[in-house]
């Protein structure tokens, strides 16, 4: 996908699948695979199907001219009709389009051009999900803060962390994978969506169709009922949001004053000689903030009239293609996020201690209340916590120096309690889970 | 669901699942439940979960003193579980909430609002489904226009328009529910996701609360990544996206100047006597319209930061009760304007004949194609209509007035070609087709 | 715009500025523009900024190899800076881009295009409107039905409808004018919004920038208080609604079973010869549908980080050109569509009599009333308007037949209470406000 | 509002003025000033319109009964108007609702709400905007790190970062003011907008409802025109964009590891003593993520047919309000957040510090430019901030080891170019506009 800001929304191969140019290529092969479908079911000379096939070449129309002469029918199949019949001799040209309407060859070709695209959308989510299952490994013990609401909260893990962020893209992948095994079918109804111009042969040249493009067939067209890409869109939505939530935590994670992660490749600035801008997690950010309104749109469309609508399946044209470019080039920037990130496990370690180990207090809370009954420990751990803040001191000392404190626990008991990598709970378990979970769905 | 505009947006079983009482007691069926499963895990007394359990009644509450009272933390559970607590004696007191964060209990609670809202919504389009199949069936050769673009364009049945009815709303309530079977699960992680306050005992008490509630147990904790009611919410906005389509088409149908359809109950006017109005889709399509802004918002919410959200959390809680009521409304509007609807079939033929035969003229190029070639028939069929048009005669007239469509049809071959009920293509396998998927959906 | 959808949703002189080469000839005129304002500030030498001016011809770059290279700092300013300093020689090369961060020049560019973009956008609307403005005057007494919930409600006239429309457009066209002329401002604020790199002369700067470029001058840099955009969303998001409220109305009253209008130049079909089909109202709606979607996405992206945002603002690069681009050509095709619109008042009077005088009930009802009070006076309709219905007789028979009525109303009385061009109400005032607001809007 | 959520989706007086009971009043209200403008017209007996004014109580009409009752006809309005009839001696209640449709009712009824809605709203945002005012003043030199893609970038103050708060608060709340002086406008044509059952006092009666009210006098009825409401909900949704960005930062600045706010109330966690949450800011930032899919249902829901959408219209009555309420909420949250705001101005210093002077890099560029030229200078800094990086070194000490900089620079200038204070631009004018600009604003 060329283009001005073709870098940020048009990375990588999921979006080539999206350009006007493969979309005319889709909307060729509809009408060929159409052609040899009507010659196997008797209704198209099997050499007049030949000939069609061989024309549907997509350099071979002009593109921006078939843009351009849509205007007075209100679809650009009607003029690539009329091109594609103009290269072929008679009676080839008679058989072009036979039994279809516009619509058919429209709808086919998303259906097409989201079964292109969605591959290396997948293999980029992927690869994204394997670099998780990685970085889980590796970093199993690595301790950094939890953080609730932007505080510091409690322990966890970098491994621990990752391996949400690698549940999140396995299940939105799996999920899309899915759906697209599901919603991704021909269509071939006619001017009504009754096949009535093909006659008898109506629905063998349906299954023929759905054969030659290797997509389902459905129960019936679809032409106003737009489960189908719906769903669709509803997978990529969530898919987008789970690469969204990765990318924000990266951006957050590489902010100046945390400086957890960081990312190869770094973007500079044209006026800042030292930034180092993790622009891989930004382009991913830019993709998928966009993509909750064309979901929204793709929603909003399915109110089609009757057999055919008059303005809401038009709307869908550039929105799908949208939404399988802007998903898939946040696939991508994610993928390259990750790949080659710089973990900086000291620097996870030293924020963890910034607070004077005031996170630990859950974890001295919890070892008092065996004792002292959860109300009181609460109460003790609070007022140690507003001590500890006000006066600067670390959360250990202010606990010794409190009487009720060392009646329940010795120093070194306190210690213990203190230490995070002692209060990782389920930690460990997770991330098997996580990766055990990955293995079954690679 | 009390509340002035209930009546549209509140109708029903699954509307009454998602108002604030529904969900006060949800909250407190997770809190039992939580106690249950720690009781089984042996980290709270069986004692103390019983007493917590009977406590857990949603009337023994102050719904809006809880509310006021979440100002102070941000999230009604703290004022909750302090509520809780006050009525329990010690020690049972001491075990609530044991081992959860607010956001545990608030998302599991969410989850299980929506396994209790899911089965009525999904009862609804099913008697919606089971209704377009009875019509199906009933007016398979029932002709009427198949119209696109609003423009009559072929003859079809109402039997053939329903059973597309009948596949969308079958397909989108299948994919639903197998998304709420995927999607629906408990949440327990503790402060940051860890378990770490529940020791060892931690993923034992996920499994039983799980368990208790009958929801699915994750992978690991999902507080911030939110693909599970991200794809609910796709589904749901499939699925009133599919009622929107056909409550829109009944809107259409029942126009005063189309008169096929009329709803059973209608509606009268506040101001004119003689007004039968299609209340119930109407009230459909308002439900319907909110739901893509709604889902939108959910997919953008997906930003979560790190351990917890700042923001994007909260903004779910109100907005998916919001989607369930909104489409469980539209779905059982759909129902009510579907059952009884009485369906006009002499309007329909009439409305048919009205353009002179003229939605007849593929038909008649399709026969003269056969020896004219498909551009000659195309050409002789745009005059004839032109001319029928212009001078307000039947295509019939106008056709056999042309010497070279003489030379190629008899005035019987013509009357043959130019019957509706000869043209209808697959419309009988197509309606086999979703009445057998149908059967097979239940 | 060229593209395979351009017919539809890059039509006309608004689309053509929101294309790729029209941004980076705005991205080129900012950059000029900063260096001739910082001549006028001092800071860059006169000559340097002649020569960069000659230089900021668009057709002298690469756009693609552009786009491509930005991927490294996420950014098309970045290569574009360096592409037009490479073209430059020294010392004018030095003086590229002075004081400036690549969020200057994108955000100014964006405000210029939305400049450029908007004159031809706002004549459409206002051709639109003028074209209504003949309508209400030429069809002010033409009797149509006024249909609520698409059900004959009252008699209206063509004209007085029309003026509905005509003051839609005009005050959605005055607001987005208003807005445009409020937000559309440079920026000009340096890598943090200090305008620290360009020392005292920063003001002088910005000021001279908003005078080159025609656009205000901001209170301050408005990096990410996007509040400028977001309005401008708001207008346009406002005037798309009117445009497809009208265009919506269109296709109906075009509807086969209604025909009351069509459009002069219409669209064929690729299989149905005798269609003619609202092609302009159809890719008007088309362009409409995805506003709001769009519009949600700039609302959203309005939460931007600090003094540059990680991923919303980029989410705006692609978005409001697209939003202008299918405001203009939804613009373009209403004008389109109401230009040499056919207007069919034999096929309007004889709608509004196909219900045998029923949509008259009001009329008789507040007739009634003046004698027999309004709660009568309503039963007596109801039963008289099920009566005409039920046995398919004209309401003024069934009433003429009822006792109580003939003792209110003598024959002759009836007839004048059901003339509907007796009860049109405050109509001709109505388009006369109408059409003396649009005087004042011009 | 009543509620579970309440506390943070339903605070304050905007948002009181939003609820259920509220709206029955502003119902009851439009029901009251039209008997009164009616007497004033001579349509209805001053005697009735006293009576029907005395008895539009909301606290005497059931709520819930009146919701449930509005099934049968798809409006509250028809339940409202009978229950108002029946408390009512003849003949005042035959004068109840005259002239007017339910449509009227519930439009007018709406803006009334606005009405009412948005003094407490601009309010808060008015109050919020003082209190940036006073940040701005009273930390004109707190210096603290611009940040750019939450990276350190430049120097700036906080009082500079706030008055682009302080801009983008009184622009979009002097906007939203205007918009609603100009949209908020009664509504009344009866049932198809022709007033035509009031006779020739039509205009009469809605230029005295205005008046009685203090809204608007529309050219025309706008029963499908809703410019109005769009408008309405794009200034909203601005409004609301600009507190979420401001609440956004608020968030980020008193993150763990940033810690330079902390809201004044703050809020504790049900398990962690130690947390001190920014409770009012991520309240604020809940409600504002929800707003952005509101006004998108309320731009598409502007597609309406004819004289009275059948699904559209009705889909704007609980979407008003909700915006209304969401947005009056996250005013009230940002106010709470900023009163009282506590300013770490060391900790600003300190984090200022903790680049080693690499966020003074542009500074030093921008000196050693005059000398060495830009490229040059540019390419010195971006080594020297790689070097400062790599070995951890400030960037003063690497620069003051290269003998390039040494020889155009001397330790005492390296000095002073390396101070942040020295390095603000236009931060003092800037704030000077803003504060003047908010003066003017007040």
């Amino acid at each position: 996908v060329p283009g001005l800001f073709a870098a940020v929304s048009g990375r990588g191969a999921a979006a080539a699948e999206t350009g006007d140019r493969s979309i005319l290529q889709a909307l060729l092969d509809v009408e060929a695979a159409l052609a040899r479908a009507g010659a196997a079911a008797g209704v198209v000379p099997a050499a007049a199907a030949e000939q069609i096939s061989a024309a549907c070449v997509a350099d071979r129309f002009d593109l921006d001219a078939l843009g351009r002469e849509a205007a007075g029918t209100g679809t650009v199949v009607v003029p690539l009709v009329r091109a594609l019949t103009a290269v072929l001799p008679d009676p080839a040209a008679h058989y072009v389009h036979t039994g279809a309407t516009s619509q058919d060859v429209l709808d086919t070709a998303a259906m097409l051009v989201a079964h292109r695209a969605l591959p290396p959308l997948l293999a980029d989510l992927a690869a994204a999900a394997d670099r998780c299952a990685e970085l889980a490994e590796e970093h199993r013990g690595t301790l950094l803060a939890g953080r609730t609401l932007l505080q510091q909260a409690l322990p966890v893990t970098f491994g621990g962390k990752v391996a949400g962020w690698l549940v999140g893209l396995d299940e939105a992948r799996g999920w899309l994978a899915e759906v697209a095994d599901r919603t991704l079918a021909v269509q071939l109804g006619g001017a009504a969506g009754t096949l009535a111009s093909l006659g008898p042969a109506g629905p063998a040249v349906v299954a023929g169709l759905a054969r030659e493009l290797g997509l389902a067939e459905p129960t019936v067209p679809w032409h106003t009922l737009r489960q189908r890409p719906a769903m669709l869109a509803g997978a990529l939505g969530t898919a987008a949001g789970v690469v969204g939530k990765i990318a924000g935590d990266l951006v957050l994670l590489a902010a100046t004053e945390v400086g957890e992660v960081r990312e190869a490749a770094g973007g500079g600035s044209s006026t800042l000689p030292h930034k180092h801008n993790p622009v891989a997690a930004v382009a991913a950010l830019s993709c998928t903030e966009r993509v909750p309104g064309l979901v929204a749109t793709m929603l909003a469309a399915m109110r089609q009239e009757h057999e055919r609508a008059a303005g809401s399946w038009q709307a869908e044209w550039e929105t799908l293609p949208q939404l399988l470019r802007l998903v898939g080039s946040a696939a991508g920037w994610l993928r390259d996020a990750l790949t080659g990130l710089q973990v900086d496990a000291a620097r996870m370690r030293a924020n963890l201690e910034r607070t004077g180990g005031l996170l630990m207090s859950e974890a001295a809370a919890t070892a008092l209340a065996r004792t002292l009954g959860p109300r009181a420990a609460h109460h003790v751990l609070t007022e140690a916590a507003r001590g500890a803040r006000a006066h600067g001191r670390a959360l250990r000392e202010v606990l010794l120096a409190d009487p009720e404190v060392r009646r329940h626990l010795t120093p070194a008991d306190l210690d213990a309690v203190l230490d995070p990598a002692g209060y990782l709970g389920a930690t460990a378990q997770q991330i098997d889970r996580a990766l055990r979970a990955h293995e079954e769905a690679r």
